[in-house]
């Protein structure tokens, strides 16, 4: 029998969470609150899985609240409209990334950087404004804020949007913010995750020369064949690195793994920057010789404003920027973290939600 | 007698030189070139004590060679000029700070960055583009192509203009060029030396609120009563430090000791930037969790070049950014040099090149 937690709004739902630090998923009621006036109500068709789910089903960051329903890369169809909704209507396909809610008045979000509000309510295992937990997209319906749904073009297919509402904003965001969007620009890309594949096409599709930098030799294939990199760094092999000095007007550090910063700086021009997208544990050791000489930069970013993001989804449409993505049904999601532990996936896993998440009698 | 080495050029010239790692100052005989028809010639007056003397005159940066006649805050009066100069005449109050040369060619270069021109040659110890070594402004004389001379305005005093040309820039450039030179910022200067007593008199020129950063207590009242610093935290108070988490616009650490940058990046708005203008021997841990939470920036800057040094100049004079100066005579430089490891000068020696140093018979 569901307990009261889940049933404390009156519309049934129905996804798949964990309930302890296993991170085991298996299915699960639970409730979506009424469309309010400013909400949008839709039917998830796809969820992708995000490095971060992994993270959060296991409680790994140490803020997880059980039952945990993940999924912030979330597309489906656009079922009911509250009264004061402007943007969408029934039938739109739309979309929700990293955040359902902020406070809308902090200068974060008057700049539209929702994403640096200190208030900004994550889309699963965050406390909703009216103090209920928010569950994400390993779900069959969403109820959102109209703020906070993404408009997906008709050009998208929608499993393939999916991935954009997180991987694709956080490597999108930092591309244009911090100037590496021109064209003709040398762009390094480290990690060929998820994230890391996505900054290859978005910095392609600006204009880039692209250079992917891995500890994997065998990834240089797929990296210029298949995802269109111009070059490719062995980040251990110190002649190649070396040989590639002073080369990069900017890179996109996807690796949340503790790594050394130094070669990496030490493969930026003058002016170059370094952006951390990935969060390592620890502190990481900087060099600040080789800052100070080149003036170069060392910058963290993380996701994209609402307005971006719908930037970011526009931009992809019209540029093919796609996603390489495996569609799996819910039932293999756990099969699917457990392959995302040892990296075995090109390079998003995207659950069909709309097809094979069942309701338990 | 003077060795080869020190008449290899036509014209006598006499300064104080370090001979070894002891980093002892005695009297030096040597020789400039004539004036070139770029070249503009002046009879030094003044010259700032600059902390990279004291490094450089002891070898331990390790690319020292002896003799080593230091000074990179060198002003005087132009004595001749040569055929194609355009920008000087004889009579002229210029100065020279850390460059006297660069490839003018390449990209920072043509961007009016030769400071970061990878050819770029200091002013002392460094190989001049004809094989011999530049000596600094502890001399009677300089000789160096107008590109690399700067014009000292009329209403600046000459002993207080030195300590502008290094210390000066390295501290105005980032407040420019990372965009902290909005009014209405607030801006933090970490250590209070050299560097950080002109960034606070520079930030507050630009319109900042400022406040000083220092692990000494007694410098509060200093820093707000004389150099007119709005507030004083005491980089060991966590609970002063905590009040003042995610306050600043932007910081200049101009500390060159190791140290830790993670209660300095927690001081930073998000968006904000920690500019590092002192160089760490060793590595510093960087902390990348808030940076990318907050899209935070750490960077370096070095100097500054001629068009913006001019700039500087002149706005220093417009806005009245006067260095606190100790002017002191040659014959002092070893005390001052002995106080200045010791951190015991309010804020920057200047030698009274004009008035007490004289030609050894």
């Amino acid at each position: 029998m569901a307990s009261q937690d889940e049933l404390e709004h009156p519309n049934k739902a129905f996804g798949w969470a964990s309930r302890d630090t296993s991170g085991i998923l298996s299915p699960f009621n639970f409730s979506r609150r009424n469309t309010g006036e400013n909400d949008v109500a839709f039917k998830v068709l796809y969820c992708g899985i995000c490095h971060s789910d992994l993270h959060m089903v296991k409680n790994e960051w140490g803020f997880s609240k059980y039952p945990l329903v993940p999924g912030h890369e979330i597309v489906g169809v656009v079922t009911e409209v509250g009264s004061k909704v402007q943007k969408f209507k029934v039938g739109d396909n739309v979309g929700v990334g990293c955040l359902v809610g902020s406070c809308r008045t902090c200068q974060s979000c008057t700049d539209n950087l929702e994403n640096y509000c200190r208030s900004a309510i994550l889309t699963y295992g965050d406390k909703n404004v009216d103090g209920t937990i928010t569950y994400g997209g390993y779900s069959d319906s969403m109820v959102t804020d109209e703020h906070f749904v993404i408009k997906i073009p008709d050009s998208l297919p929608l499993d393939v949007a999916a991935p954009l509402l997180c991987a694709g904003i956080t490597v999108y965001s930092p591309l244009r913010y911090f100037g590496l969007d021109t064209p003709g620009l040398h762009v390094g890309v480290v990690g060929l995750g998820g994230l890391g594949h996505l900054a290859v096409k978005f910095a392609k599709a600006f204009g880039a020369k692209v250079t992917v930098i891995s500890t994997s030799p065998n990834k240089k294939e797929e990296a210029i064949q298949n995802l269109g990199a111009d070059s490719f760094l062995i980040s251990h092999d110190q002649d190649q690195m070396k040989a590639a000095n002073r080369t990069l007007d900017g890179i996109i550090d996807t690796v949340s793994a503790v790594h050394s910063l130094i070669p990496l700086v030490s493969l930026l021009k003058s002016h170059g920057k370094l952006i951390m997208v990935g969060a390592p544990e620890k502190p990481l050791e900087l060099p600040v010789f080789p800052l100070i000489t080149g003036r170069r930069i060392v910058a963290g970013s993380s996701m994209g404003g609402l307005k971006e993001t719908q930037e970011m989804i526009d931009f992809a449409a019209k540029h093919n920027v796609k996603p390489e993505i495996e569609v799996i049904p819910i039932d293999y999601v756990n099969t699917a973290m457990e392959r995302l532990v040892k990296v075995d996936v090109k390079y998003r896993f995207v659950i069909d939600i709309g097809n094979t998440l069942k309701p338990k009698l």
